[in-house]
């Protein structure tokens, strides 16, 4: 079980373009005061853009990993559904950028987050290697 | 069972100041590569940084919201304790800033969080009222 | 002569919701390797998200101060003019968020700014008082 | 005459962990109001780190590139100096990470800026070739 399992995490539609994903709201997202915890918005942005990223490129001898997220809270979510869509603003040589909106049900954009992903050759320094 | 309790959180000391916490590396906050989740950084400092505003003014009439976090990866870890420090940067009026760094067993700097915390006047707005 | 007049920043229409403007590429928006700097892209979103939430709310006795700027740089700019939209992302009673895109005369994004801004209650605090 | 003779940075010491430098607090820096540019910071924090980058790897056929920066406001400026103390966070084969805090006369932070630097092998894609 990773941390994608844990937080309920489900990819609607993946291109290396976009990707559609959305968090059903239960208690163990929420913080105290019974509100989406705002690491849940940098932390789906996080998995969509390194995922996405990484499966653009499957077919080259490169890792993508994160190099920095930048996230702005707007407006709490409390119940219903999160709705992800994650745009990608650039492809670059050596990084992608993309940007992540958070919805609630009634499509209001309640969080946005900026993604900076790596894309570096070969497998990443830290990554176990296979025996 | 909150989020915090989800990631493991333990808060080892906490002022207004600065708080001390830790996170024990399990499965369930690791990403498909077998790194610690970028989100679970992010999440941690919002944590940290929103309760230790709210409880420095829990003699207030006021609600700590968080606004928005910037997060740079620096390491990766993929195994022992991510250690939090946190410690405020500034205590205005109507918004404190803190800057979270987290380490691994080593001492090494894995990964800073800067997170700006709103402070709003009366309780939340979509916080759910007490019966 | 203030800093906008030194950056040589033309607003060319301005609502609550959205701005344009551009900056012809001079030696002195440059870094030493000939490229525009990188400050000026922060320096034109903070002065459009400012005026522009300062402005709509003119009739009422609030100050619009900066919170904080993110910006991601996509591709350097050298020549011609740097092209600027900013789009309101949120308007709530303490922040106003705005996205703003840098674009260069072929239509690229180059740099993407996230702005917060503060409405504060009364003047500035250190606002110099008229006589 | 570039960009940072423009904004009047002048470095006082220099190394590949730090770098000390001033602005002198001049009409041509402030926004309307009177205060320091918010844009300002960023701009110093940007050519501190990209320089002393740049420096350190001065015989490495490498280039040194601002990926993004992210700044926080505390406190205005309106007279005086802006004094900035930048500091390496981190040191990466592809990435160098610095956070840059500008003071004002008495001592107090008054805005934070943390700024990513990518380390690319050869020279800059646009950058203008020598004759």
């Amino acid at each position: 079980m990773t941390f994608e399992d844990l937080l309920g995490l489900e990819i609607l539609d993946s291109s290396d373009e976009q990707v559609l994903a959305r968090v059903p709201v239960r208690e163990t997202v929420k913080q105290p005061m019974g509100l989406v915890h705002g690491g849940l918005y940098a932390a789906v942005a996080e998995s969509l853009a390194t995922a996405a990223t990484q499966t653009a490129l499957a077919d080259q001898d490169v890792t993508a990993v994160g190099l920095g997220t930048s996230t702005a809270f707007l407006r709490p979510i409390s119940e219903g559904t999160v709705h992800a869509h994650a745009r990608r603003l650039h492809r670059g040589r050596t990084t992608w950028v993309w940007n992540v909106e958070l919805t609630d049900d009634a499509g209001r954009l309640c969080a946005t987050v900026r993604m900076t992903v790596a894309v570096r050759r070969g497998p990443a320094p830290d990554r176990p290697q296979p025996p």
